[in-house]
């Protein structure tokens, strides 16, 4: 799209595009109802069908549904809207959504639904970014989070902060707007500034919970060549989805696959053993894997022997490849028996659990758009505090203020170009 | 299951279990609403819902949904129902599935919604099965005839059969109860029963034409090794599926994928191609490709000589694989430059046209079962009037009409065993 529209109708398939038992497409925008009835054997009860209400009939010739009426001013949207649940069958689907292209109702983008709903008024951007944080949750917890997100947690947070920055922004306003003499004696409000710092502060520092529980975390199986990476990571997803062989360089693509360890969500990544190869196709994937551990939140290092090439540092976690041949000493596991492999999960977890902030919080923010925004807020009060105490002028100070005023509306869309709902928007599926 | 019930409430993802913009999860059974109310902040609401309304709320702690509500006597099942349409997470999926099982609300086996709808009358077996045939259906010809018959075009032409059978028994049923000489002369009514034939054959030769739309035609492409079946593959489907090497031997597993040609639904095999191989994952793809030629509908064969091995007949479409270097009457392709491919579509629809009977009628029968039921009740019927006439007494007679009759009532379900239904049932997918 190239800006969104509310002016017209739209329409998508809100479930996903396999054969199932049911399906649901959503139609909204003005003037739906009187153009979906004719193509409906139950017309005129759905012309008079009130809001809330379900009507049964025929898309005619394709199928036998049942429509969701909802009014302006009602359900998703806050538009006049219609939700078909028709049979899960592709061709059928087809039809419906070719009779919706027919009837001159236009292909939903991605995230449009919801953003009608946001244009309506009836969700603020935390909401909406909510709806996706919810959809792609990986784990219960991050699932929760976003639960709570989209029904105003984070937006209530905000509006307190707001509240208070807006104070401060008033007094400042005041006092620049009327002569030094018509006034009492102005104190810089630093304290509450400060206060304001503080909960910004606190709140950015959820996301890194947020993040933890939302996208979930990168964990790469590393070491030499055939010391049993891949039999580790079979033995971690419970499935055999790597092919293990007694060969050096077995596996060449590195493979991901999703785990929850203690309720975090871990993207666990195997990969090419660290090692010279003169294979063309296995040096590459050594190559690849050198990339993915630049990006890991934690490499588990798999070794067998302590050659002094073990890596060190936070983000590593050595563990001894147990072949009962080599003394050791720490975390050990044999892939073969699966020895070992409780304490490494808990290990795993101890891991990012330290990282976390000591208090979790109700609200906690995922989104990593309002990460960066809650950021320059913290930058901008910052530098204006700085500058008030070496002296600059308040008209200077105040618009370093503003300038962290604004990008708190940016987080919840009181403030926002195109440009930027685009961006939050085109990551959402279609049909939301 | 064993046996379905309809005394408790069962539940079920009824859309795809894939990451979406919406999913919905059905409950069925006496007393859900008020089971399910606990864990819904809108449960009063739903307490006092009248039969098709929405209500909005939240799945406590895990989800804003929106429910429908079906009042007992209503709906799909004709059992009171919810259906929630929540956020298409699978963790938040799995959470409200979780709820529906603490609730003590049973997993819904396959079909078993369907089968609930038929237990209370809501359809007979042909509209049953005709709600898996419209899912499956795989073009717009078989999607329409199994909308037909869900709309019950085949229970009404049956329930026509039925009456003309009926009152040809009813006449048998009235000399068998009284003496002759307290009735007037009887004569048997072979006509009336011949009249009940040819209508259930005609019924039974449109299974043709449902077996072609609903579950489409075998085509395989065979011939001999590297003359161009993958190219040839890859063309019709317009994409790379297969690997095109101008190594024999280079496809070894058979690949099977869907294409419509002229509206009629094609399933399409690449082969092994036909040689004497020492490669042993070779031999075993052209022991494969030879059991998918024994049950192909169509044999496309591809070859660049005439070395008198084209095997014939009417199943087999022979076709020069075109390189220029052979002259060759007949149909020609050329995998690489396209050339061809138009008049090879044409010949494969006018292969399958031909064996279709020449009206294909507004009812359509295409379920294995039902076929084989019409067949029956021709026998049945044959055998009766072959007995008549031979002399045989008119009890004996009328009791194998009867057999006719029961596999009249089967195909409705009119008569049915517990057998009979999990096997319709159990084909479904869960959630219908």
């Amino acid at each position: 799209m190239d800006t969104y529209r509310t002016d017209d109708i739209i329409y998508a398939l809100a479930t996903g595009w396999v054969r199932s038992a049911l399906a649901i497409i959503r139609i909204s925008g003005k003037g739906c109802i009187a153009r979906f009835a004719p193509v409906f054997t139950a017309g005129p009860k759905l012309l008079s069908a009130q809001n809330g209400t379900l009507v049964y009939g025929e898309v005619k010739g394709i199928d036998q549904v049942v429509v969701s009426v909802y009014r302006d001013g009602h359900g998703y949207t806050g538009e006049e809207a219609l939700e078909i649940s028709c049979h899960g069958s592709l061709v059928g689907i087809q039809k419906i959504l070719d009779t919706c292209g027919r009837l001159g109702f236009r292909q939903a983008g991605r995230g449009e639904f919801t953003y009608r709903a946001f244009a309506h008024g009836r969700m603020d951007l935390t909401q909406a970014e909510a709806v996706e944080e919810l959809v792609d949750s990986m784990s219960d917890k991050g699932q929760s989070q976003a639960l709570g997100r989209l029904n105003g947690s984070l937006k209530a947070k905000l509006a307190e902060v707001r509240k208070q920055f807006l104070q401060v922004m008033a007094a400042i306003e005041v006092q620049l707007d009327y002569s030094e003499d018509e006034l009492d004696e102005f104190t810089f409000p630093r304290e509450q500034l400060e206060s304001v710092v503080h909960a910004v502060e606190e709140l950015d520092a959820t996301y890194q919970v947020g993040r933890l529980y939302g996208e979930g975390a990168k964990v790469v199986l590393a070491g030499q060549t055939n010391v049993g990476k891949s039999s580790l990571f079979n033995l971690l997803l419970h499935e055999q989805r790597a092919i293990v062989s007694p060969v050096p360089g077995t596996t060449r693509d590195w493979l991901e696959e999703r785990v929850v360890v203690d309720s975090i969500p871990i993207r666990l990544y195997d990969t090419a053993g660290l090692r010279e190869s003169g294979d063309i196709v296995e040096s590459e994937g050594i190559s690849r894997t050198k990339g993915l551990l630049a990006e890991a939140d934690l490499v588990v290092y798999l070794h067998e022997d302590d050659d002094g090439k073990v890596p060190e540092g936070e983000r590593v976690l050595p563990v001894w490849a147990k072949n009962d041949l080599v003394p050791h000493e720490g975390l050990a596991i044999s892939a073969k028996t699966g020895e070992g492999i409780k304490e490494l999960l808990a290990a795993i977890a101890t891991r990012f659990r330290k990282r976390l902030p000591e208090s979790e919080g109700d609200v906690v923010v995922q989104s990593r758009r309002q990460h960066e925004l809650l950021g320059e807020i913290v930058k901008d009060i910052s530098s204006a505090l700085a500058l008030e105490s070496q002296g600059v002028p308040l008209d200077i100070v105040s618009s370093v203020l503003q300038e962290g005023l604004s990008a708190l509306g940016e987080i919840t869309g009181a403030v926002t170009s195109a440009e930027i709902l685009e961006t939050i928007f085109s990551g959402f599926c279609v049909g939301k």
